[in-house]
Parts: C-alpha cells; sequence; structure tokens
C-alpha cells in the first residue's frame, strides 16, 4: 500500500473492512471507484448515507422500515395468525420472493453463537415472546438457517414458545433443493430428505 | 427486492454496479453496512468521497497522484534511466511491493482490446512516445499482463518504440510462480518456464 496516495490508501482500508472484501478486491473495487464516471461514485456514496439516515428497524417485526412500522406489518392484507421467524432482513425479502407466505415477520437480528458471545439477550427474543402473548397468533415458523446456530436458535425459541403455550411452532422443511441431483447431494441433507418424506398426493 | 424500503433497494443497487459484486453479496454488503455502527458506513461514504476529489493522475507517468506529479515522479532517489509500462496504478503498487525496481513508471489506463473498442488512442501511448523521446531513457520494461490483451499491447509497444529507436525494450519474464507445483502448472506456463530457461550462475 506504500506507493497508494493517502486517499487511496484509505478508501483500500475501508473497503477492505467490508464482509468477504480481501484485500485484492478492495484494490480492484478502489481502481473501479476511482476511474467510474465522477456521478457513479458519489451515487454510491450518497445512497449510502441516505440509506443509514433513512433506514431503521420495524418496531414491531425489526425487518427494515423507513417508518416506526415495516410495510408488511402495515399491510392490512396480511395474515395476522402466522408469524415466520427469521435470522435478518434480507432473509425476509429472500421469501418473499418465494410468493409462498403472506403471514408476518419477525427478525431476530441474529442467531445464538456462544462462540462469538452471542446469547438470547442479544437477539429480539424477549420480543417475540410479547408479541407472540400480544398477537395470540395459531402458528409460529421458524426459519432460522439449518445451520448450527441456526438450528440451536430455533431449537432453543421452540423451548421458550413451548412454556409460553398455545402456539403451533413448526421449523422450514429440510430437503433437496429443487433442480439439483441426487447424488450431488451431501448425506446430511439425503438423511434429512429421507427423514422428512411425505406421502405423494 | 421488491420488499425492501427504497432506500435500501437504491444501496443495493449501487453496490451491485460494482465490479464482481452480484446480487446476492450487495445484498449482504448492504445488510453489513446498515447494521454496522454509524461511523464505519459514514467512513466509507466519506473516504470513497474524498477519493474522488483529491486524487487524479499524475501528468507525466498517470499513476495515482494528490498532486500534479506522484510521489515516485517527484522522487529524486528514482533511476529515471528505465520506464516500466503497467496496466493500472495497481500494478505500480504490486511492482513496488517486489522492492526489485527502483526506476519510473508509465501507467496505459488500459490494454488494447478491439473486442471493447480500446484502440491505441484510448491508452497512453502517444504520451509513453513523448516521454522516451524527452527522457531519452536507456530501457523501457513491458509488464503488461501475460494475457492474450498483454501481450498484444506490449507487441504494439515494441513495435512503435522500436520505430523511435535508441531503447532496449524488455518485456516481464514468464515461468513457473514461486513455490508452485511443476504438475500442477498449466501447459502454456510451463512452455514459457522451459523456453525461457536461464543458464545457473
Amino acid at each position: 500500500m506504500a506507493s497508494f496516495p493517502e486517499p487511496v490508501r484509505r478508501l483500500i482500508e475501508e473497503l477492505g473492512r467490508l464482509p468477504g472484501i480481501g484485500p485484492k478486491s478492495a484494490q480492484r473495487l478502489a481502481l473501479h471507484l476511482l476511474q467510474a464516471p465522477e456521478e457513479d461514485a458519489s451515487r454510491l456514496a450518497e445512497a449510502l448515507l441516505d440509506a443509514r439516515k433513512l433506514v431503521r428497524r420495524c418496531s414491531a417485526c425489526f425487518n427494515w422500515a423507513t417508518a416506526d412500522l415495516c410495510a408488511i406489518c402495515t399491510d392490512p392484507y396480511r395474515d395476522r395468525t402466522v408469524i415466520c421467524v427469521v435470522e435478518q432482513p434480507i432473509d425476509v425479502a429472500a421469501i418473499e420472493r418465494s410468493g409462498e407466505y403472506r403471514g408476518l415477520y419477525h427478525v431476530l437480528e441474529g442467531v445464538l453463537n456462544p462462540v462469538l458471545g452471542v446469547g438470547p439477550d442479544n437477539l429480539r427474543l424477549r420480543e417475540l415472546l410479547q408479541r407472540v402473548h400480544d398477537l395470540r397468533p395459531s402458528e409460529v415458523i421458524l426459519a432460522t438457517s439449518p445451520t448450527v446456530e441456526g438450528d440451536a436458535t430455533a431449537e432453543y425459541i421452540r423451548g421458550e414458545l413451548e412454556r409460553v403455550g398455545g402456539v403451533k411452532v413448526t421449523r422450514i422443511a429440510l430437503g433437496l433443493p429443487v433442480g439439483a441431483d441426487l447424488d450431488y447431494a451431501d448425506q446430511v441433507t439425503l438423511a434429512r430428505a429421507l427423514r422428512g418424506r411425505r406421502p405423494m398426493e
């Protein structure tokens, strides 16, 4: 970095802090941003500052919002008897894209991770229990990722909800991804797909 | 993207314009930038705007500079009898890191690429010929990448410099990267490494 002018060095350094951006990618991105038309660079900076200024967490479900409540929580056509629990706002978007779900969400803002020191108090769990208590939904779908941490978090929430009682708790299905080759599937996925087999209709 | 608030959508869109950042990565980056401490996001935006404002191209060699001439061109200890021709400022930094070179540079700002419509007039070639004419260096090292375009560009420059005459034109060596396993090397690299063999000293 020694031979870069200080402002370039700083830009590379800041880009390199982003997740998944190594030192090489940071340099390539800086090169691009310095060569792109002036407007491109300022549009990105502006989009970033605007997003930070305008976007907050929905006070009910912790999805991204530009007002106190998010677009989903204020939508009168959503089914308020189901709450789908996800890790992050980008998971809300992923489920929305599937077109399969019309209920509400609850964003945990993370998963339990003892190694990183993330415990129940660091997630929006208290808020979830409060919402379940207030809304009395008929079902809570646990849609955390099928990872060690996601599974443990789902398991933990199931326990908490069972203590509250009166609500059906479900977990999104695990199995083969659509279009996947069976012989390319890993053994754990295959085992789960077999265990989760269903009668054909 | 439909379920993201507009400012988030715009941020994802702008991030997705960056080279090597697909739609998924753009979403992950946006998530990070919205969750990171406020200062982190504003530091990145500021670094970007500052770099655009403060950094220009050296008027002699087209390396990045914060004044009319870059730090290398104004360094009195550099060897002014050698010019190393590279594609981009990040290549200058790469060669500087090697600690092997003490001469000057010339940044082409690209390579010849007929498919993308990049011809000799789109590169800093006229400026290179002028510099060679003015500085009368003893050697010009062509350090464009060993790609089809980089090789063609080097070949083109060699022809131009030979017409000017009076300067030794060299090309950086091609061969096995240090630490590489011979049986993992591709056949073209291996062929070049054999052709470029040198007597052991």
